[in-house]
């Protein structure tokens, strides 16, 4: 099992005209490859602008000739990609879904997200549920590095859903993700910090870079933070990309220091599995 | 059921002769009800320091007469308290236990620290398990204000037995608590935050002050975190009192507005109860 891993977050803004934002995606796929990232990951609706007036537009032209593109930059750049998420159509229903490719740009994982973004804030009203249907499953893939997870945006506000991952074996959740202006610097950095530090694990969560003026502004602020807490890469809210270098070991080593994963009471509540 | 509640969180610091602390406690929660506080909350271990060379000696002078000076506070200041923790003797075995009191001074609670602090990280290493035993259930009473659970310190860092005192009504959790110079700027605001956020109540974060010197400085900083994760007060690191004005209906308007707690997806993951 390799331990150590360089992953790279591609923190693309979404354009109006997709195929722009793929041709973006590819070049930045491209250059994570050769500054050497192992894993790289894209944002949440990367090539859909987050916009209930735009899902079934771009839905339209389907996810297969995505899945195709983003399996070929995986193969073409041998690495692992966590291709954000786009609009899946299965029937007539809309899924909130990333698609997961390793090397060789096999599809190995598909995530639908679980909990959709249904809020009713002072200045955030979203109902991502008028558009898309909730998944079904917790998502947990194998590597040559350990398990991964991945979970999208919202379903970073259930930590049974980081637990589960977990005890699983996740040693890296990956999080495609667009908070916004309002829950972004209410909730985000935090947020992400503690489902590290309670599971002792990995996290990458990748966010759209701010589209300034769009209907909905994203927060930005894409980060890796280690098992302990501690951030190791952070973007500001602009287009980039930001890397850090994992050693898986480091999650056995603050696992027994701070021991918490590891002395959970099952005695006394339940622990999602 | 009264929605609003004055809190005072009297940050003590625990002096080395229990007679001197004892006095200033009552002085303390004395003060905080003239200043019209309903809800007192003491530290952990407030009137023994804070280190495994003391917590036999204090223990050896019973339990009880501490507890029936902390009933009588509540009693002749018609307060609820929750005395922070003291060591509890029962037979051989030693616990880290708050107590707690209605306005009448009736014992209503009884908390035993469920997870005892045993770490090994660089710069602080400790074993409460060397002199305590952990306790076996999940604490949430009744109150004039609604439901209310206590958990001590080392008992945040596991989201399940928050989640499980949220599920069983508890619309205020009191926390008791020493973290220190290495855990408390490596973790404490963001997991006091995230324990509120993620179950939208409010949390009371009570440490003692810092003995600069002493065998084990603590953080301090004692906290009160609204329901979605704003802070209504925090404490330095020196000895004082804070106080927070909570209104309970603000629960309600959070799990609306922002739909985590109220949609939990007992389908896909199991909540602890």
């Amino acid at each position: 099992m390799n331990s150590k891993l360089k992953v790279a977050v591609c923190q693309l803004r979404t354009e109006l005209d997709a195929a722009v934002t793929m041709k973006k995606a590819e070049e930045f796929v491209r250059r994570a490859a050769g500054d050497g990232a192992g894993l790289v990951v894209l944002p949440e609706m990367f090539n859909c602008p987050y916009s209930s007036r735009y899902f079934r537009r771009y839905a339209a032209r389907g996810h297969e000739g995505v899945v195709a593109e983003m399996s070929r930059w995986a193969k073409e750049n041998e690495l692992y990609l966590v291709g954000g998420s786009i609009p899946e159509t299965e029937g007539e229903k809309l899924y909130n879904t990333s698609f997961v490719f390793d090397r060789a740009g096999e599809q190995i994982a598909k995530h639908r997200k679980i909990h959709l973004f249904d809020v009713d804030l002072p200045g955030m009203r979203f109902m991502e549920s008028d558009t898309f249907s909730p998944g079904e499953r917790i998502t947990v893939f194998d590597t040559e590095y350990g398990k991964m997870g991945v979970a999208i945006c919202f379903d970073v506000r259930f930590p049974e859903l980081f637990r589960a991952m977990a005890v699983r074996g996740a040693k890296l959740v990956i999080l495609p993700a667009q908070f916004n202006m309002t829950t972004g610097p209410a909730h985000w950095a935090e947020t992400l910090k503690l489902r590290a530090l309670d599971n002792e694990l990995f996290l990458v969560a990748a966010s759209a870079a701010r589209y300034e003026g769009f209907d909905y502004e994203c927060w930005g602020h894409s980060m890796v933070i280690d098992p302990y807490g501690v951030t190791l890469a952070e973007a500001d809210e602009k287009e980039q990309t930001v890397f850090a270098q994992l050693d898986f070991d480091r999650i056995d080593e603050v696992r027994a220091q701070l021991p918490t994963f590891l002395k959970l009471r099952r005695d006394v509540y339940t622990v999602s599995e």
